[in-house]
C-alpha cells in the first residue's frame, strides 16, 4: 500500500515550482527536532522510526497516485515524471528508536536533493509526531509503576490505525503487552484480554458467563468481577475458578480502596496467588496514587494513546543547509522570532558524568565532536537509499525497548518525578 | 487490506467462551454512546460513520489472520471455523454522519448475534472515537470563524492514516479543504498548499524563491512571507508577483497586530484583492480573537486534528439487550457506580419548538416513539449484512457535510458560543 499520498499538497508543489527554478537538485539537509518539551516534561522518547522505514521504502508513485495528481493538475507534467520514478537514495541517520531526547535534540538528519528529502516531510513528521507523543507518556507511567506490569488497552480511543503505532510505542517506553492484534501479528508484541462487561450481560447470570469463560480459557484467566457487586462477584469467580484463579480485574470505583478490599478477600478465600488487574481511566497520576494498594498489574486505555494531555511531540521537520548556486556548503534558518531555527547540520552527543549519568545534551553544529566528546546520538538508518533492516519489524522493536530501558536508566534520578519541571539535562550547543 | 485484527484480543476470547457456551448466536443490540460530553462543551458532532461502513466490509478473517490467530493461540478450532466465515450479516442505524449529539445519544445501533456484534466493538469505537473528536473540535472552529473559510492541514500532527480520517471529519463539520492528498483522493475533498519555509531557505534570495513559485503556481498563488521579515517580504511579494497576487500567508508573529499591518501595506501598494491567510498555531479561541482582524481565511493544524484538548470522543459500545434462554428479549445494563448504563433498545428524537429550534435530545427506550414525536434520529446503514451506499465515499461525506450545516442551525444561538457551559439542549429519557 503506497504512502505516497499521504502527503501534504505544498511539499508537491514546492518539487515542481523546485524543478521550474532548476533548485531541486541542491544537495540538502533536513533535520527534525522540537523546539520544547511538552510543558512541564523532563525528557521525551522517540518512537515511529523503525515503522517510518517501512513507510519512506512504501513511498511510490504509481499510475493510481499519478493520474490522480495529473487529474487534479496538482503538479506540472515535469514534476510527474520525476515522482513517477522516484525512490529515496539520499541517507537518513537519526537516534536510537527508543532514545531520550530533549529540546533541540535532532532526532532525524535527512540528507538528499531537496527534491527527495523535502516530499518525504509529511510523512516523517507524522510517523514521528504521533508515535514519540505515546512513548513519552507512556515512559512516564512505567516509571510510575515502579516495575508492576503495564498492559496498553486504548486501541478503541486511538484512530484504528494509529492504535498499531501507539501499542507498539507504549511497548517500546515499557509496557509489557498489548490488547492490540495487528500490533501482535506486525510487530511481535505480546498480547493480553479475556471479557468484557457484555459477556457477562449477556449470560443469564454472572455464574454462568464465569463458567463459560473458566471453560474455554482455563483458571489461570483473569475475570471481570464488577459487572454487578464487586464482593458478590469475587466471591463467585474463586468458587467458579478455584484458588488457582489467575486474576480479577476491576474497572469502576474507587480504585485504593476497592482494591485492598478484593485483596483481604481473596486473601480470606485461599485464593492468595490470585492477582488484582485495574483499567479504569488510569494515567501516570492514578498509577503513582495506586503505589501503595496491592495491585499486580494496570492497564491503560486513554490516556496512553492520546500522549496524556500531549497527543503530538511538536516536532518540525527543517531545512539547516543546503549547497548554494556554486556549489558551497550554506548553513540556513529561518529567522522569525518564537519560530528561529538553529543552522547547520548538527552532531548530538550525551554528555555523562563519571558515573554514566546524563549532564547535558550537546549538540555540535558544523562538525563532528571529537572521539570521547560523549555518547554518541546519531546512528545510521539509511545509507545511499539502502535500509538497515534491523531497525524494523519486530526484531526494530524489540531493540528498541531494550534501548529505552538504557536511555532511562542513564537519565539522572530526578528525570523520574511526575511534577512539572524544566528538561532533566541542558541542551548545550557547542 | 482487511481490518479484522485492528480488534482488541477480548473481543475474540469472549467469542470463543460464547461458542463454548452456546450463547453465541443470542441475539443482541449494542449502542455506542457518549456518557457525557467532553467537560465544558456544549454539544458534539458525529464523524466517521461513512468511514466505518468500509471498515465493516473489509472486516475478513483470511488465511494470514487465522494462521495467526492459530499459531499464536488466541482461540481454538470452533472459533476458527466461524471466524473463517465470518461477514456481518446484522443490521446497523444510526445519527446521520455530522448530525449533533449529546449525551446519552445512540449514535450507533448495532443489531445481530452476540458473536458477529461484538467482535466489530473495537474497530467501531476506533473509527467513531477519533473521528468525532476532529469534527466536534472543528465545528467549534467553523463557528468561531464567523463565514471566513478554514483549511484543516494538521497531517503532520497525527498518525499518517489518522491525519486522512481527520482531513475529512474536519470537512464534515465545515473546514473549506486540507493539505491533505489522500483525503482529497479518496473522498473528494478539496486540497490546497503551497510552499514552506524551506523553499524560501533553499533559494540563494527570498526574491528567486517567489520568482520560482510564481513561474510554476502563477500570481494567484500564495506567498509565504514571514521568513524573513514580513514588512519586506510584502513588498517583494507583490514586486514579484503583481497587484494579482492571490494571497500572502503569515504563520508566526503577534497576528492580530501582524495582519492589520500587512492588510494596510498590501492596500498601499494597490494589492487590495489580495487575501491574507494565517497559519500560527490557531484553534477556536485564538480564531475567535482575529475577529477584528482583516484575516481572509485561517489555516488550522495541531488543534483540529487533536480534537482541541479531547483526542478522543469518549464512546463506549455497550450491550443494551439480548435474547435470553427462553427466546425472550431482555434488557440489561451495567450496574456500577459511575459507569451505569440505560438499558433497552432507544428511538431517538430531536425534540423542535414550532420555530424548528432543538429543546431536547429525546430518547425513546424500548418501543418506537409515535410518529410527529420529533425529529428521528437513526437511518439505516446496513440492513441484514447490504451495506447503504450513499453515506460512504465522497457521496457520503458530502452528505454529512451538508448535514452538518443542518444540524448546526438547528441549535439554540448559544449553544456556539465557545465559553465553557452545559449540554445545549437535556437528554430526557421517554
Amino acid at each position: 500500500m503506497s504512502t505516497a499520498l499521504l502527503t501534504d499538497r505544498y511539499e508537491l508543489t514546492m518539487l515542481d515550482a523546485a524543478i521550474g527554478s532548476g533548485t531541486h537538485e541542491r544537495e540538502c539537509v533536513f533535520e527534525v527536532f522540537a523546539r520544547r518539551l511538552p510543558e512541564g516534561r523532563r525528557y521525551g522518547i522517540v518512537a515511529g522510526t523503525g515503522r517510518l522505514l517501512d513507510a519512506v521504502e512504501q513511498f511510490r508513485f504509481a499510475d493510481a497516485e499519478l493520474s490522480w495528481l495529473r487529474d487534479n493538475a496538482v503538479v506540472g507534467p515535469a514534476a510527474l515524471d520525476w515522482l513517477a520514478d522516484y525512490r529515496f537514495s539520499g541517507s537518513i541517520s537519526g537516534y536510537r528508536e527508543g532514545e531520550t531526547y530533549f529540546p533541540g535534540s535532532p532526532l532525524l538528519v535527512v540528507e538528499g536533493t531537496f527534491a527527495e528529502a523535502v516530499i518525504l516531510e509529511t510523512l516523517i513528521l507524522s510517523v514521528l509526531n504521533y508515535d514519540t507523543a505515546v512513548a513519552s507518556a507512556a515512559a512516564r507511567m512505567v516509571s510510575a509503576a515502579q516495575g508492576r506490569p503495564l498492559a496498553e488497552m486504548g486501541s478503541r480511543r486511538a484512530n484504528e490505525r494509529a492504535a498499531v503505532a501507539a501499542a507498539r510505542a507504549a511497548y517500546i517506553a515499557g509496557f509489557g503487552a498489548t490488547s492490540n492484534l495487528e500490533a501482535g501479528r506486525s510487530f511481535g508484541i505480546p498480547t493480553m484480554g479475556t471479557a468484557a462487561h457484555s459477556f457477562t450481560l449477556l449470560h443469564d447470570s454472572e455464574e454462568e458467563a464465569f463458567r463459560a469463560q473458566v471453560a474455554a480459557l482455563g483458571p489461570a484467566t483473569t475475570l471481570l468481577v464488577d459487572t454487578y457487586d464487586i464482593e458478590r462477584g469475587v466471591e463467585l469467580a474463586v468458587t467458579v475458578a478455584g484458588t488457582g484463579l489467575g486474576a480479577v480485574r476491576i474497572d469502576s470505583g474507587d480504585l485504593p480502596v476497592q482494591v485492598a478490599a478484593v485483596r483481604a478477600q481473596l486473601d480470606a478465600l485461599g485464593a492468595t496467588g490470585t492477582r488484582i488487574t485495574v483499567t479504569n481511566d488510569l494515567d501516570e497520576f492514578t498509577i503513582a496514587a495506586l503505589r501503595a494498594a496491592p495491585v499486580d498489574s494496570y492497564g491503560v486505555g486513554t490516556s496512553v494513546v492520546t500522549g496524556s494531555g500531549h497527543p503530538a511531540a511538536g516536532l518540525v521537520y527543517k531545512l539547516v543547509a543546503h549547497r548554494d548556486s556554486a556549489g558551497e556548503w550554506v548553513s540556513v534558518a529561518k529567522k522569525s522570532a518564537a519560530k528561529a531555527t538553529v543552522g547547520g547540520r548538527k552532531w548530538p552527543v550525551r554528555t555523562l558524568d563519571t558515573r554514566g549519568t546524563a549532564v547535558a545534551e550537546t549538540i555540535h553544529v558544523g562538525d563532528e565532536p571529537p572521539v570521547g566528546a560523549g555518547r554518541a546520538l546519531l546512528v545510521p538508518y539509511i545509507a545511499d537509499g539502502v535500509i538497515d533492516d534491523r531497525y524494523r519489524g519486530p526484531e526494530g522493536t524489540a531493540l528498541a525497548r531494550e534501548h529505552a530501558a538504557f536511555a532511562m536508566d542513564e537519565l539522572p534520578a530526578d528525570a523520574l518525578r511526575l511534577g512539572r519541571g524544566e528538561p532533566a539535562i541542558p541542551t548545550v550547543y557547542a
